[in-house]
């Protein structure tokens, strides 16, 4: 079949406005004709010159640019498979997934060349890579330059591809340790826009902020959809609460996906006032839990932005539930959920025996959905396991209540299990924020000789403001269970260390309590 | 591949909106429990009573109602295929489908059984027909009452269909003169709805009137996609103003779809004030010529409200392109456009060789996408001829524009779109020229303020005899349905100008009645 592959969207999009500025990126405007242009010489060189063909891997390392967004559309058209890579790769890890995936060819920017290539020196001759690319200008180490490369190429319409061919190998974090591809097809990715386009929905008047890093599967919606809906894309190479206003102003953009940590970064910066964000029309968040209180203060904020909570994972493309904007604005309870599933979207509770749990029942969040991974790749005991009895197993602990709306309790590997009971992290966290002096929360499990693990949460606080311990364990044992509150809390003057995606790096934060119990 | 099947929308949806009642046909008030009982019910005494297996078709010829809407979604959760009959068919006509289809079991309501016994009474025998089912109360001949049916079935969830199991066999006129069936599968149809959600939108909230007839492809959008998104259902049993008006008034309905008759005959009702319709949100119109005096009066009465165009045909599950509020907002030149094509359709503008024009440049209207049929019924060559190329044909002639706006401007397929029903000019000419009188005879569409065209027979006498107009529709009439018969018969002395196949010209004899209408 090829009705659901990209090709039918991009390639009418640059015929239908082939003058509109629809790209800035820093001093580069580009017209729909000038990226389309781009895009089919980098496919044809890509084929031709550097020897990709259908299916093959090949990387991307760039802080967002418009670029990016060229390999992207290159590797949808039928040039390839898109392995795009997250920045905050330790050495390790980079050098497994360029093992693993088979990547012969790597494109590196300005900014990541010189990490790129320390990380993987040691093992540079043991790697399957043959080309590295040169994203804009610099000395690092390159094969050719990225400019050379498309001025190679002639500007030929690849054949269409069909709806089963994979275009992206993305690797998230296991659960064992290692890095897992999610190798997601055509049509995965084409339903996933239909997610979005049947809920936020595309227009040619939409104007996009590239800043979450286009790495991560929470770009792939505006990757694929806003071009090919004839709508402007601007970028900010990394996230920087600064650049981001100071694009929305510029180029009045009007749309945006952020992390909750990003959203906070933001309203937290001295020069943040909510007029700079008057033309942000929708603002999607997601990919990891909202703290209460900073919900809370941007919708008061914000009372006629339109708020979107996206919940998903790598493995569906994205998406597979919305809240809503007007769930957002009936607050109350809603508020604490993840919402309903997107047309199209079937979710389960199920228990450990696949059993599907009625409303209100906590177990694991599951889906059936058609933009779900074809598989892991080379992991085909873990995509059985996924895919166990027909449904995909999220991990995600969560129940929904009777009108459909989920509620996420926490990472099922997550959990605290303290003297027998569950403690879910985010229900602490989200007691927690709402302290006034709270400025970042992450909430752990630490060894414990009596009770296996303890509730340990560890605070940054707002500057010049103060609170102890007592304080905190007081303000959450106001909303909480008592065997939730925490045991201990640790104050860091530092800000707690994010993963790529902004997200507290939780396995960070447990390890020197864990390496001192084994070493013990 | 099973996730582009009906039952992943409507199945969920019931267990999301159990209680609300969802469904108002006359006295008739349902919830989506009750709804999903029945259909459920009515799948399995299908399978189980009436024999029916995955792929056997069973026909359907009834006034809107609820019970219609449970016809079309026991079909899709995977228990046959739908043969919706248009209400209008003539005798002979009615008889080729039933035996063309191979439809062992017809629904027939009260309100259509005599003339749906009538019309196949000398040909039954030879029917494959076994089961006549009689929805509601009623003399009329059947084997089974449509309650009765229900009551025997258990609400089982029959097995999942597959994304290419066929659902829906509907005919449409033949440009050989006979009907063809249109076979469309389960993602056909489901493509079709992502295309409406991704422009007009559904939501929970929504309240849709189907007063446009349930058996026409336009209103698969709605049996499909309202109920699917937890909403409202309304019925008028068949399309007259002051039903429509008082159903709008009384369940605030906020979406319908008309056809320009139905628009132009609800604005000239003596009982028309745009206050009561005053909840209508979104109106969709299409399947016709919109004639452009009624577009603005339209426009002009109803400022606020979300304007949309539709142009598809039975072929592609109904919609192609849209043209949106905004663009009847912007008005001008883009008012005589059928908009543009939803995300994932593709159009070109071909010329008789397959070569693809560029805009501005007159041709046959082609199209890729998801939603069109799997194949024309027992018609292998004419689908071949429909898809030669590898894109759909629809036989209407256009051009686009450098916007990508679709301008349609004839019928390369001769044919007449009156009141939103196709009428193919050979059908017309066949019938009447079999009169012993008629020499020559040439059907065209000349404009009419309310059906968009009307039908024109302009006919030349054999020397010596004669005929009136009454005379020759009486003739026509005892061979099609009445909305074909011509509702003008012009005599002329002169030979019909011929082209150089012979045929006539067409596009001479129409242009003095559109230059008319253009020049007023």
């Amino acid at each position: 079949m090829k009705e659901l592959v990209y090709n039918r969207l991009l390639l009418p999009a640059i015929e239908r406005w082939p003058d509109k500025v629809g790209f800035h990126d820093g001093d580069r405007h580009l017209t729909f004709a000038e990226h389309g242009d781009r895009v089919l010489r980098l496919g044809d060189a890509l084929r031709r010159e550097l020897g990709v063909r259908p299916g093959d891997r090949f990387a991307v390392m760039a802080a967002n640019c418009q670029q990016y967004l060229e390999l992207y559309h290159a590797g949808y058209l039928g040039s390839g498979v898109v392995n795009p890579l997250n920045l905050r790769l330790a050495g390790k890890e980079l050098q497994f997934i360029l093992a693993d995936s088979g990547t012969e060819v790597a494109f590196v920017d300005a900014m990541f060349a010189d990490h790129f290539h320390r990380s993987i020196h040691e093992v540079r001759a043991d790697l399957p890579l043959r080309h590295v690319v040169l994203i804009g200008d610099g000395d690092a180490p390159h094969d050719v330059r990225y400019e050379d490369l498309i001025a190679s190429g002639h500007p030929v319409v690849p054949e269409e591809p069909e709806e089963e061919d994979p275009v992206i190998l993305m690797y998230t974090g296991g659960t064992t340790g290692l890095p897992k591809g999610v190798l997601l097809d055509q049509r995965a990715e084409m339903l996933n826009l239909y997610h979005i386009a049947s809920s936020v929905g595309f227009s040619e008047h939409r104007v996009y902020l590239h800043q979450t890093p286009m790495f991560h599967a929470a770009s792939m919606g505006a990757v694929l959809g806003i071009p090919a809906a004839g709508a402007t894309s601007v970028f900010v190479p990394l996230f920087e609460p600064a650049a981001v206003m100071e694009a929305i102003e510029t180029y009045s953009v009007d749309w945006t996906v952020m992390v909750p940590t990003m959203i906070a970064m933001v309203m937290a910066h001295p020069e943040f006032r909510a007029e700079r964000m008057a033309s942000l029309r929708e603002l999607v968040y997601g990919a990891s839990p909202m703290p209460a209180a900073l919900l809370d203060r941007l919708l008061s904020t914000f009372p006629e932005m339109n708020i979107w909570q996206g919940y998903g994972m790598t493995e569906s493309s994205s998406v597979l539930t919305f809240l809503t904007p007007e769930d957002h604005r009936g607050g109350g309870q809603k508020l604490r959920s993840a919402g309903r599933p997107a047309m199209g979207v079937v979710l389960s509770i199920q228990n450990q025996d696949g059993e599907i749990l009625g409303s209100g029942k906590e177990g694991e969040v599951c889906a059936r959905a058609g933009n779900f991974m074809q598989r892991y790749w080379n992991r085909q005991q873990e995509t059985a396991d996924a895919f166990r009895g027909g449904w995909y197993h999220t991990g995600d602990a969560g129940h929904m209540d009777e009108a459909g709306y989920l509620y996420l309790v926490d990472r099922v590997k997550d959990m605290i299990v303290s003297g027998g009971e569950n403690v879910y992290s985010i229900e602490v966290e989200n007691a927690i924020s709402t302290h006034p002096a709270v400025d970042q929360v992450a909430v752990i499990g630490i060894p414990h000789d009596i009770w296996g693990e303890q509730v340990h949460a560890i605070v940054v606080l707002k500057p010049g403001m103060s609170a102890t311990a007592e304080e905190i364990q007081e303000h959450a044992r106001a909303s909480i269970a008592g065997y939730k509150v925490p045991k201990s809390v640790e104050f860091r003057a530092e800000p707690l260390p994010l993963s790529g995606a902004m997200k507290p790096l939780k396995r960070e934060l447990r390890r020197p309590y864990w390496e001192k119990e084994a070493g013990a």
